[in-house]
């Protein structure tokens, strides 16, 4: 059935606006009607940037990044060369996310997912042999997957693989997140802060 | 500061679809990421999806419905100007939602919003002076305008303006929604739904 009388072109904007994550039908009828409303301060530019990045974008064969270019910005940074040290991610997103957090002049490998033998995720389909090949490189390969079981069997797998080079291996601290309030923590989090308790 | 290390395109394309209604900056970034790995499947078609819509979509001059034809194919409908029935909303989600739930052989006019003199939205910028213009082709007319203060604000006005036309003008029941519990209903709802109770 159509989900609008408003013909199959608006019809279909809908359905592929509704397959974004955090976006359902509902939400994407709304989005489509703020379009048509914003035609030429949203509708036009939007269609603009999709056209320029679907011509631009790519993925950084070295680190999985996305971006422009290929290697990317971040891998060809000489400052970022120099300091060897490599954070290894699940995601772009969680490139972004240390990025805008600042954690300096580091280079990233991007796994593309994380170990997951029950979804028939296995090595082969993350980006590791491409890690492996360029460990050499580094003096610090920092572990930032999440704090999952599926994360941290792929911290540990990672690690063994990582066995034979003479490098620094670590992760991300747990502890209490800033701002956070413990009544409202878990006990795992409560437990590995006590552990890790620093001097005051 | 840049939202991402993936360059300007990357960059602009967030910030546009962070614009739309229900999407904010973190989820336009999840959004922007899941249209890279679907470039194919979802980013590709999305973008020639808008430029259709772009290029068709435009907006009833008679009654205010977005279609690819103007008139709308809902204005041009021989079998639903027989009916002389006009429902009046808001906002074509609302005669989307209507249409969905099976109005009938019904024709709509679509206001664009309602009275809010303290948003600086009077009649004059609203689609009024259509309706008062077509009024006198129909029979009955439905105000099916939201149940809020402007909402109700609004269906007076119109119903004062519609003064002079042998009309008569109806407005959607209230009462208990269908699948509602009532002890989750506000007072109001509950005391129009008691009044207007119907045998059983």
């Amino acid at each position: 059935m159509n989900q609008t009388s408003g013909g199959a072109e608006i019809d279909q904007l809908i359905m592929l606006l509704a397959r974004l994550p955090g976006l359902g039908p509902r939400s994407a009828r709304r989005a489509v009607l703020h379009l048509i409303k914003k035609k030429q301060t949203l509708m036009v530019p939007l269609q603009m940037a999709l056209e320029n990045a679907l011509d631009k974008v790519c993925i950084c064969s070295t680190c999985g990044n996305v971006d422009t270019i290929d290697p990317c910005k971040i891998c060809v940074d000489n400052r970022r060369k120099q300091s060897g040290i490599l954070i290894v991610v699940e995601d772009v997103a969680d490139l972004w996310a240390l990025e805008r957090a600042g954690a300096g002049a580091v280079r990233y490998h991007v796994l593309g997912g994380v170990l997951s033998p029950l979804d028939g995720i296995g090595p082969d389909e993350l980006n590791i042999a491409n890690l492996i090949n360029r460990a050499s490189e580094f003096s610090e390969i920092i572990l930032a997957v999440n704090a999952t079981i599926e994360g941290q069997t792929t911290a540990h797998y990672i690690t063994d693989r990582l066995g034979e080079f003479d490098l620094k291996i670590t992760r991300l601290a747990h502890g209490v997140p800033v701002g956070g309030e413990l009544d409202y923590l878990d006990d795992g989090t409560l437990t590995q802060a006590l552990k890790a308790r620093t001097d005051f």
